[in-house]
């Protein structure tokens, strides 16, 4: 039988929850405040009349997916049409949908690391192989993105690539150029890549580019989207996926089967959040300022020798350098002793595990509180 | 790539929903006044704070999960274990996660037919094979279930088989000893055999049995259920599993990566369901109505010998059988022509393919205008 094990970011993340004396920065969810009120209004006046009791479409809501396409047209200057849209349970359900559409058993699947540790999972249970490559490095002047490592690693299997950009857990955005090289590679070798954009808001130095107007010119770009970290709508489960044209009746067909359709009162609430787009500016502003405290509140360590960092130019992540060659132990010592969690870095694959992910989407007083435990622990020891 | 349709009932729901000229009953949603007020009631009050906002664990929130073990173990005078309950989205989405973790690619999974239409998508998009097999038969006693047709259809590659009881489509329910009989059969063989009780509310007449009590003593034995039926909240997508002690963690993990976790509002709606269990009388008591309805406008049918049927046991469908070898034609011409949505029997599988598929899990004045129309085509034609 399939051997599967949760990612270490979840398991930690069960323990932070058992007991209010941990404080966890390890999950990435935006915990900033519960999900904006505004938005919560609007469902509660949806709940008064039947319209989020029933079944809706598999690639759901019409009126949701339209007024997606129309933002994702007007944001982008293209011309998106709302089919190419399929509304998903959050954007690992999108994911989940595409690998079961375009794997099949014994496929590889290229995944430049340090990544996102639930992927690997999607793909295993497809029956394909996840292919960790030592994508990303980091130096004195930051993260850098490693072409060559990929050519060396495409095989006659290889089907698809999924990449997180921005990404989890490095904070690095892809360049335009490294886009364009990317996608026009793929679609050479008839290797689907599906470009995970959950934290596309989250930009706080530096240019970042969507592949969104991509999927309309390429054959084999994907791009999947989230409403869990805009409008910290984790639990709603709700996202989407831009596909191109040829792709959708086989999304929609395997959504149909796995979930009939993403929860209604979900891409209600999606629905409402979209008329409210400046709710993201108040996430991204509170997350941003997460940022300025736990950078703040790290230099003491910085300074101690015992940590050193890129400081993120995108997303919810601080990937933190240790003087460990494996941080695993680390991390457990201060999940236990601090009561504080954070996430080993040999979660994300080949190339992280010296480092320890620190989520500072969290309210001023838990960063503050928590890192003056890390500080404790580490440097006071 | 892999090869889907998406099933005729949904296809044509799609085109019912596109007009108010059309009535429905087609889709199995329980339409009988919507989700329970008192159950939106609580949600609105949860939506006050932030309990429903952030992801939970994958298997679904621990506060369900033991008030549905508890309320299953009184029910069924047993000791369930609350963590041999998964919360999922929707039975549909724990058939899903199921089949994800028992099926291997070129596994057989027998579907004893008629039978529901969605389980066949998603044991291919496993990459196995769905092997329906004609094993209930209808005669002018009711409906029977046929042993023998699946020791004739087993082979070395049979891995799972997947039954509704309440049968969707035929309103029949097994007997005690067809149970205890197909599990000790599916023991022997190691065959996994999931029982999808989404209607184990909706009896009529007769008795019922639930395979819940033998998940404790069987190693291949599972049950899916849903809220969804009994409470009128399709929209919200939570079911469960209720699984064998020896698959819960690969079940977990494997919802983890595909879904996170169940929609977490959803979980609340659920959770305030259980604490309401008369609403459940409610809406079985609207339901019986209907049936009662239907069954009394069908008469004039009946007489003209166009129809015959087996009145329903259980469950929220009639199942009639037409003249037709296939009913396919006469379906979409009562759609066209009388604008009323049923779906044609040879969506359920074999055997199905003369009949029709009348869902009466919907409101009085509904069931009397549609009935109507389809009189008045099918006789005064």
């Amino acid at each position: 039988m399939l051997n599967l094990h949760i990612p270490e970011y979840k398991r930690i993340e069960l323990i932070a929850k058992s007991s209010p004396e941990y404080i966890s920065f390890a999950q990435g969810a935006v915990r900033v405040g519960g999900t904006p009120p505004e938005i919560k209004a609007d469902v509660s006046v949806i709940l008064k009349s039947d319209q989020a009791d029933y079944y809706e479409p598999a690639a759901g809501i019409p009126m949701l997916r339209k007024k997606l396409a129309a933002e994702l047209s007007e944001k982008f200057s293209i011309n998106l049409n709302w089919e190419q849209i399929i509304i998903t349970h959050g954007a690992i359900g999108g994911i989940t949908t595409i690998c079961l559409a375009l794997l099949n058993p014994g496929d590889e699947v290229l995944l430049p690391s340090p990544t996102y540790p639930s992927y690997a999972n999607v793909i295993r249970f497809c029956r394909a192989e996840p292919k960790f490559i030592y994508a990303f490095h980091e130096d004195d002047k930051g993260w850098h993105f490693s072409f060559d490592v990929l050519k060396r690693s495409v095989t006659p299997k290889t089907r698809v690539m999924i990449i997180s950009n921005p990404s989890n857990p490095c904070g690095f955005c892809l360049g335009k150029q490294q886009l364009d090289q990317l996608m026009a590679w793929c679609e050479e070798r008839g290797i689907f890549l599906i470009v995970d954009e959950v934290y596309d808001h989250f930009i706080y130095e530096g240019e970042y580019h969507s592949v969104t107007p991509r999927v309309l010119t390429h054959r084999y770009v994907l791009r999947t989207g989230s409403f869990s970290k805009d409008y910290a709508m984790s639990g709603w489960r709700v996202g989407f996926i831009v596909a191109p044209e040829h792709l959708v009746p086989l999304l929609k067909t395997i959504q149909d089967g796995a979930l009939c359709c993403a929860s209604v009162v979900g891409q209600f609430a999606a629905y409402s959040a979209l008329e409210q787009k400046h709710l993201v500016q108040r996430q991204v502003d509170l997350v941003r300022l997460g940022r300025e405290i736990a950078s703040e509140m790290l230099k003491p360590l910085i300074e101690a020798g015992v940590l050193t960092y890129t400081k993120p130019q995108a997303g919810i992540f601080m990937f933190l350098k240790t003087n460990e060659p494996n941080s695993e132990d680390l991390v457990n010592r201060i999940l236990e002793e601090a009561k504080v969690a954070l996430v080993p870095g040999k979660d994300f694959g080949l190339g992280g595990e010296a480092y320890i992910r620190l989520c500072f989407a969290r309210e001023e007083a838990k960063i503050v509180e928590g890192i003056k435990r890390i500080q404790k622990f580490m440097i006071q020891g």
